[in-house]
């Protein structure tokens, strides 16, 4: 870890915008290492401006194409961008995420939009947690606005975009009953409904489908998603989808919502957190890669109970 | 928690069938209660005798009909079976996992074939680690075949698969790019694929796109997952499955892989059991609602940084 001179040096280059600087923290938050801490301990103090997005949606919903489009649109207006890509499935693959950053960084020489795709999945740390860490650095280092775009609709992706202020759900005509099986999970937590590629046939039954939902379930605390057909890979809608999140963080800050949503962010978030912490402490100090082999070796001959021995670590942690 | 006599006569119910014993032991595991512990810890001595199996695919691909086909199969040979419905993205529906039990439980009257559907997701536990509970509590029952299903494709249904011995994959056709779309995750952990609803358009063309898959990316331990065409509506291919799933255990037993794979579900089990042991601890001690609520609106306010309240609650453990 950089000495405390280095480091104040270093997080002053992140918050000037310099985007080396910026790549090169939001590796070590990525590498999840101790030292990690150090440095968003010191990025913290300069986060909380940023306004964070979070993007969901069903493979080939063309998010990313999405994603891009508002980065674009964002930046007519004279702000600044940073997209994280997230891929929870992806350690299995990999391809998808890579083409993803090769074809975003291709669209734009523009260093106002910073991109970055985040897959592995530790098994010491929650990937949610890694990817709120990196939307801290984005944030701290002037981001007025940071995407978070995850491929897919499990409960890792629910987790993901919750990080986020607004959740915008991406769907997408002639997935047959593809708004029915989202509806578990995924279309509670849309904010703003986007119906991508609304050129298709079928656009208008997707609209008429989410209505649907929305007169059976309303949400509780009474916002109705709107819900805005954009065909991204023309531009079209997009306006109107920037729009609607302004409009959405409008209500957020009038009926005081937004205080409420970011105090249970960083509920879960803080949960999150230790887990991940005690964990690598656990592991650090009672668990080395020989220590459980030789213990899961002794479990499956069944030599060993694993409850037993999961109450004799603690027991020990507290000697 | 019953006094130890007490939990002698519940262990001894619960190891000679008795399903009533059984159901209310799955519910103290289920709930994550701290008292489980002492019920698994006995369990655990009577646990590594049931074969199991995970089952796992899109949604619609009709598993829960293959699950009970399969079941059926192995009554047929005088076998009992556990069958543990899994849906990670339920705490937000909870309706499809109900309608589950209900269509399967009017299926048998058959005490040799006992369902439970899992669904929620508590904060301070793994789904995962739950489900291997309940597992091996089915699985100190006496039960021969344990089944593992899951609803999706996320890395929540891959965790849970991964508890299997086996784990089969199911397609249908006429998904579209689904195949593809399931590459990442999925195709990587199938032991055995199966074509459900194999006499639809389509079929045929599934199973070339996952032969295809498996030419470019043969497994490591040479094993060529077999593809099975099942109807199991019409108990179709049933046979053939349950031929599958014995042919891989052999190939398991004969390599040595058994053994290794043993050790690996425990590595990564004891992991995550450590993983919620602990926080549930930290959490009992030092993270009551209030608390966390307090803490959470100082970070949002920024009047705290959360990096060093990490830090300083588990420097607090230690004392």
């Amino acid at each position: 870890m950089a000495i405390p001179i280095e480091l104040n040096k270093w997080v002053k280059e992140i918050c000037a915008g310099n985007v080396r600087a910026l790549a090169r923290a939001i590796t070590l938050v990525e590498s999840r290492a101790p030292e990690a801490h150090e440095l968003l301990r010191a990025l913290f103090r300069h986060s909380g401006r940023a306004r964070i997005l979070g993007l969901t949606g069903a493979p080939g919903a063309g998010k990313s194409t999405l994603v891009d489009a508002l980065a674009r649109e964002f930046r007519r207006a004279g702000k600044t961008a940073g997209i994280i890509a997230v891929d929870p499935s992806s350690p299995y693959s990999g391809g998808a995420i890579l083409g993803d950053r090769i074809r975003m960084q291709s669209h734009h020489a523009d260093p106002g939009i910073f991109i970055r795709s985040m897959a592995t999945r530790g098994s010491l740390g929650g990937l949610a947690s890694a990817t709120a860490d990196v939307a801290t650095v984005l944030d701290a280092s002037g981001r007025d606005l940071v995407m978070i775009e995850t491929v897919g609709v499990g409960q890792d992706e629910v987790d993901i975009v919750e990080l986020a202020d607004v959740t915008v759900v991406v769907l997408v005509p002639g997935m047959g009953d593809d708004v029915q099986s989202l509806k578990a999970g995924i279309m509670e937590i849309a904010d703003i409904f986007v119906i991508n590629k609304a050129d298709r046939e079928g656009a208008d039954r997707v609209e008429k489908e989410v209505r649907a939902m929305q007169s059976l379930s309303p949400r509780l605390d009474h916002w109705t998603p709107p819900v805005v057909k954009t065909i991204a890979s023309e531009g079209a809608g997009i306006g109107e989808l920037a729009e609607a999140i302004t409009q959405y963080e409008e209500y957020l800050q009038s009926s005081g919502l937004d205080v409420r949503h970011r105090v249970e962010h960083w509920r879960s978030r803080l949960e999150e957190m230790l887990r991940e912490e005690v964990l690598q402490q656990v592991v650090r100090t009672r668990l080395d890669a020989a220590t459980a082999e030789r213990y899961a070796a002794e479990i499956a001959e069944h030599k060993r109970d694993p409850y037993t021995l999961v109450d004799e670590i603690i027991a020990s942690l507290a000697r």
